[in-house]
């Protein structure tokens, strides 16, 4: 728990980047926010990797009012396992999302009007390309850890193989070095849902196309379960607001689905979610070479992975693929399987687990 | 394989039945097909029960010019697994399903408009009974077997519990005693994805609504197959024809759900699927019990279950829950884990694998 007052943080990089698919991005606005003071020799500092729907608001609060703090306050704060005492945290939000880094959503300087699907495709090495703009900025050589789940995994994974002097270590949560065929297949029809909304208009819409999103992120959310969870939850329970036998009775598992699917609309851009989509499936870190062992070979800290038992999205065995190659190179790899029914929200989650072993990990830099 | 040329048969029961939901359907009119004769005494007929989106069709051609045969054509015929020289094997269409028995699609004959959303909410237990209708009218007291997997391994199952004296044994595949809350939510958001669609009109339609019914199937067609199998089918390629950072680019995994989901519009209708989506959802082979103990009690034949490893919407585990209660109330249970990499669609595609051990099941009797 982070007990400061947070600000959010924003910074505007006139420069163009040149991204994976050979479009140009610029200008870049990061949104950013920190916890803790950077030191004097700017060498405490800890970059927090968000995941698909993520932000930088990682902890704390914007006022007292503020009635959720972030959305990992639990790991952050005095004494915790990113000791604002110690370190100085940061979190950014990446490009393409929508929480006030350079998105689709946002007006293009050079037609001034929205993105919208002229936003180029990007990957998950282009993120990571714009916040090494905001670490040059801050005047950071090295990071103490790159640390982040699922998506945010996928960054550190980036940080470790194409920036590997800049950071000491990486902490990789719930990742998958490549999504599989089903993990694909699923983010595709969450695709499909929001293609198959009148109101989306190819991504010329004024309002959010609320039916299409909601069920995307419904789709999506049934992944980050597990059957286990979703069991321990909801069971075969129905609502009890509805008759058993009416066509549009719902059980609670999926009225959950519904009210958080539309939730979700006020809270997050249908092109973003989108883009980011399609980064994630496109998500390879072996991207441009031959092989894992080659797209290793640059990884010069020692790496800290953790899997979750139920996660079937981005199951542990994915995880155990790059384990086993990083171990063959002899590269400093440290591998935690978590027994967890958290499905791959166990990331999130499962923090009172992973911390101690974390903080372990970072001690022993 | 069957090799007669099979006439589509079709007979209306003058009658209402009372379905579990207390609402009365009448009149009932069931589509079937058979294959070899009836014997004298009217004692080797087999009843193969369909899984949601399937027929009657289930072996042979309606002439010499029909492209394909029967859905499962290949455990069917002279020296089959279902020996058309030994038995009068029988498929019926469920009621609620859109080829040929009465469903949402249908003329209602009390208002002369089509059911639509008037249609009453039908379980599998209501299929059964309309199919019982079907097996007095032929005459057959007792049915050797039924054999299904998916939906018509509930369906077996009913004929088990509630009809108990009427079968001499049932073959169980790939079923699930009651879904549990993940697969109802996988089946929650193909529901959506129809309810998103404006042309569905709230069943009102004149035309299939394409978009919503094509992108259901997607989700359901993740659902039947398996990580496994879609990785070595399809794995991370990409379409030749897109290119990697097109906004609509799809990776090959993509296009065969889609190609797949628009192909289906043309076969089911979007009523039906919701309809028949429910049936499986509400099943619960206790229903109206205490416990699978009490739901069990009055099971007479010897039961034969299959459960396929890689079967993740009725995952084995819900196939031994059954067996281990069955065992317990000393019932007559044989069953059969098979290591299969097809996912839920592994009962209609490991037929070389389970015959063998059906025939020897059916042979034992």
């Amino acid at each position: 728990m982070y007990t400061g007052i947070v600000e959010p943080q924003s910074i505007t990089f006139d420069t163009d980047i040149r991204l994976e698919s050979g479009r140009i991005l610029g200008p870049i606005t990061l949104a950013y926010e920190t916890y803790g003071e950077l030191n004097a020799d700017r060498s405490n500092a800890i970059l927090v990797a968000h995941a698909w729907t993520g932000n930088a608001h990682l902890a704390g609060k914007y006022s007292e009012e503020e009635q959720k703090p972030g959305w990992w306050d639990a790991i952050v704060g005095s004494g915790r396992l990113l000791d604002t005492d110690r370190y100085c945290v940061i979190c950014a939000n990446v490009i393409g999302s929508c929480y006030g880094s350079t998105g689709p959503a946002d007006i293009n300087p050079k037609t001034g009007k929205r993105y919208n699907l002229s936003f180029p495709v990007i990957t998950v090495r282009d993120m990571v390309r714009a916040h090494v703009l905001l670490i040059d900025h801050l005047g950071i050589d090295r990071l103490v850890t790159v640390l982040g789940g699922s998506m945010g995994g996928m960054q550190a994974l980036e940080w470790a193989t194409q920036f590997p002097d800049r950071i000491a270590s990486a902490v990789v949560l719930a990742t998958s070095p490549h999504p599989s065929a089903q993990a694909i297949a699923l983010n595709a029809v969450a695709r499909w849902a929001i293609f198959n909304d009148p109101t989306w208009k190819k991504g010329e819409y004024r309002k959010n196309p609320k039916d299409g999103l909601a069920l995307a992120r419904g789709i999506g959310h049934i992944t980050f379960l597990s059957d286990e969870s979703m069991t321990a939850k909801f069971g075969r329970r129905f609502t009890a607001r509805d008759g058993l036998f009416d066509f549009f009775g719902q059980f609670e598992v999926e009225r959950y689905l519904s009210y958080n699917g539309y939730n979700f609309v006020d809270r997050f851009d249908t092109n973003s979610f989108l883009y980011l989509a399609k980064a994630l499936d496109l998500y390879d870190v072996a991207w441009g070479c031959e092989s894992l062992e080659e797209a290793f070979q640059p990884v010069a800290a020692p790496l800290q992975f953790f899997a979750f038992t139920s996660d079937w999205l981005y199951p542990h065995n994915q995880t155990e693929e790059m384990v086993l190659v990083l171990e063959k190179l002899g590269k400093r790899v440290e591998y935690h399987l978590i027994e967890s029914s958290y499905g791959h929200d166990a990331f999130l989650l499962e923090h009172e687990t992973f911390a101690p072993l974390v903080k372990g990990f970072l001690d022993r830099l």
